[in-house]
């Protein structure tokens, strides 16, 4: 028994510290469709003085640890790899504040996103961070990763929506700042760290979110355009004429479009032989989004347009944006990408994929969709078979036409495990230096998340 | 004649190092009113790579460096220290790109934020960043204290609407993320690192600055409300009732609002007899804003209300708010403060203030005015002689109210010299020793602005 996992269950006792098939099988694996690995123990900590512990333990035997929130990562980062201990939030549960006067929300880092998004619009507020996988996720996973999401576009990444933060550093430090002030310089904001650094630097134990006044009405439509080109016109000049500008603007180009409402039958507000559908959401009144949605049409920089006139409607256009969800049940197994390219060679990059993609194997399919408005594209690949080194071909393509137009190997994924190898392609040597300096700042024995982002 | 800046003179020339008698007064001293200290030598960079020797020269000979853009700060970050070498970017100055399709600007870290608000306004953007001092400080100093002023309600802070840095490193690395994408998960944020960091950590050369869409119509008005926690809820209820939200809330309390139109002799919208009059500003159209007004006014919400008819009225409002920057021609000389109180608390802050400012001499004059909505609120306080002592005798008062409420020393003009005794009291021991640990990482040598901040 290694020596490690046996003084933490001495400091711990069995009720936080499993090993062996006490385990269960949910931290062996993520999103990622890698096989599952599970670890060498897992650590299940009720508050934050054993998350404290537990480092302070790991640290002096220089133990390999991996933190883990709701298990929906889908780059690795929560993947187990032999030998790692593996710290689990998962008990770490509960709003513990929502403070009406600041607009804030503070609660323990193991919280599902949907538990803060209910509480938040409880108390008269709307959450910024959403994401499809509300429901699993948690806040101090979506801060270690600085999850995007649909509402980037007026909001911005969960970095842009979080005022405080409690993290444990790897020699078992506890760091507080639970700041609820939108506006404190009182010396560096450390917390800002911690934010997208996916674990490897510290655990994020509690989290303070700023909320965000909620709409009094908000209008959703699907809406056909011709390119990507037309839909940054589109973009823009919504953003500039609504007075309270957009919420959401996801794009589904053809193939996904034409895939659900397709073989995955999802009814057809407008019409698939459209290069490009966009889920358009305002806030406002329908008659301003109306009249806007007009004169667009007028001028042509709209071909169709259809606005949802209930609650359910706007729940069936969400359903073909989430319809990605639900691709297992219809097609062959996918190679998923989440990049960014510079909104000015989006239409560019989209050209590509389609011309270089087919080159991998005959019969190979592909959708693109995504969070156009914030130069995030996800691209799924599916080819015929799989065969070994099928994978990297096809990684080799996207990744190849991203670096091309200058765009980012993860726009909001995170490197975690997977995207560690072509790091470089969106980073210099300076920058992956500077990171490195501050991982051995903070974490001198490389504990945390080994193997994910840096090293 | 110091070593270092032998060397500073060898590798630059005299266009570049200028020492005695050569260095411009402006060098030696910011606004914060203590006496001018001419720096040992001047460098003047014309670009990223002198910045660079500059700063590997100086590291070699552990020699301190104190950074300077446009002089105005309020700290004393920029006002140099016996025996430093100023390092000034007023020559690097220039906007280089204004990219349409992603909404950014980018510009050299010299280039006053005016400058870049104007160019933004020509292509048609907003820039989100605004602040009093807009004509001379520098997009580089905005970025380094991590500036608040008056849309931090909408848009955050200066943190918020930066994509992209390229910044030189104490040791002279030049390391450059000239980001445009709004989606970037590729490996640390290291820009975060920079933002707010005052320059103790590195210097900033180039700035990416993400611009807003440019609202078609802004209204403006002075409303008057009975007290703090009125006014509190007229602004939540203004950002869930107005389809744009809120641009602007700026409070001017009574004491404020009275020597601006009493003594000053500026228009008064709205009487003086109120306790808090607030500046609004809000996207949207005027009968939308008027509407808003009126039913805020019949449910007792709002006392009194004048909306800007014309361009000419919305100028003669903003130099209400906009008056203290000519107190000094009618008022004794004052010391300021800037302080977050977390928003449930304000009244009591300003009535605690109230009752204990006029202990610390007879005749002592304040006012209380800010960015009320973000929770930060500058206070001005006036004896009517400033003795040895006076100074820090209203500072004990000040901070400690600030203390016992749970405020912030600084809420956006960072620490530099002046705040660096107060510091403990809105940082634990925990955070100080990790910010150190990154300073250390980064500055090993500590010549980077020391004496700012931190040490």
């Amino acid at each position: 028994m290694n020596a490690c996992i046996a003084e933490l269950q001495r400091a711990l006792g069995p009720d936080i510290v499993k090993t062996g098939d006490d385990i269960p099988v949910r931290n062996s694996f993520d999103q990622t469709k890698m096989a599952p690995i599970s670890p060498a123990a897992l650590v299940l900590p009720r508050n934050v003085e054993q998350v404290s512990e537990a480092l302070k333990i790991c640290n002096a035997h220089k133990q390999a640890v991996v933190t883990q929130g709701g298990m929906t990562g889908l780059a690795a980062g929560a993947h187990p790899r032999e030998g790692e201990v593996a710290l689990s939030l998962e008990r770490m549960v509960g709003i513990e504040e929502v403070d009406v006067a600041a607009g804030t929300l503070t609660a323990l880092s193991g919280t599902t996103l949907q538990t803060i998004q209910e509480a938040a619009d409880h108390a008269g507020f709307l959450c910024a961070i959403d994401l499809g996988a509300r429901g699993s996720c948690t806040i101090g996973g979506n801060v270690s990763t600085n999850a995007g999401g649909n509402q980037v576009l007026r909001f911005g990444m969960t970095r842009r929506n979080i005022l405080g933060l409690e993290v444990v550093l790897p020699d078992g430090t506890i760091v507080r700042s639970l700041n609820k002030m939108m506006k404190n310089n009182a010396g560096y904001d450390w917390t800002q760290y911690f934010i997208g650094a996916e674990g490897t630097l510290g655990v994020v134990t509690r989290v303070v979110v700023m909320l965000q006044p909620k709409p009094a009405d908000i209008q959703t439509a699907v809406v056909a355009v011709t390119n990507t080109e037309a839909a940054i016109r589109l973009l823009r000049r919504a953003q500039s004429a609504l007075p309270g500008g957009l919420l959401v603007f996801e794009a589904m180009w053809q193939e996904f479009y034409t895939i659900a409402t397709g073989i995955m039958g999802l009814n057809a507000p407008v019409s698939p032989d459209n290069e490009l559908a966009i889920l358009m959401e305002a806030p406002g009144t329908r008659a301003d989004f109306e009249t806007f949605l007009a004169a667009a049409y007028e001028e042509g920089l709209v071909l169709d347009a259809a606005i949802a006139q209930s609650r359910a409607e706007r729940d069936r256009m969400w359903a073909l944006r989430e319809s990605v969800y639900e691709h297992h049940k219809y097609l062959p197994k996918q190679v998923g990408f989440d990049i960014s390219i510079p909104i000015a060679r989006m239409e560019e990059a989209v050209q590509a994929l389609r011309a270089e993609l087919p080159s991998v194997m005959p019969g190979t399919q592909h959708v693109i969709f995504g969070h156009l408005a914030d130069s995030n594209i996800h691209v799924n690949v599916m080819p015929p078979e799989m065969p070994d080194g099928m994978k990297h071909k096809i990684e080799s393509v996207v990744y190849g036409i991203t670096a091309r137009l200058g765009g980012s190997v993860s726009a909001e994924h995170g490197v975690g495990q997977t995207k560690r190898p072509w790091l470089n392609l969106s980073r210099t040597d300076a920058e992956l230096a500077l990171m490195n300096r501050i991982k051995t700042a903070l974490d001198p024995n490389g504990i945390m998340n080994p193997g994910r982002v840096l090293v």
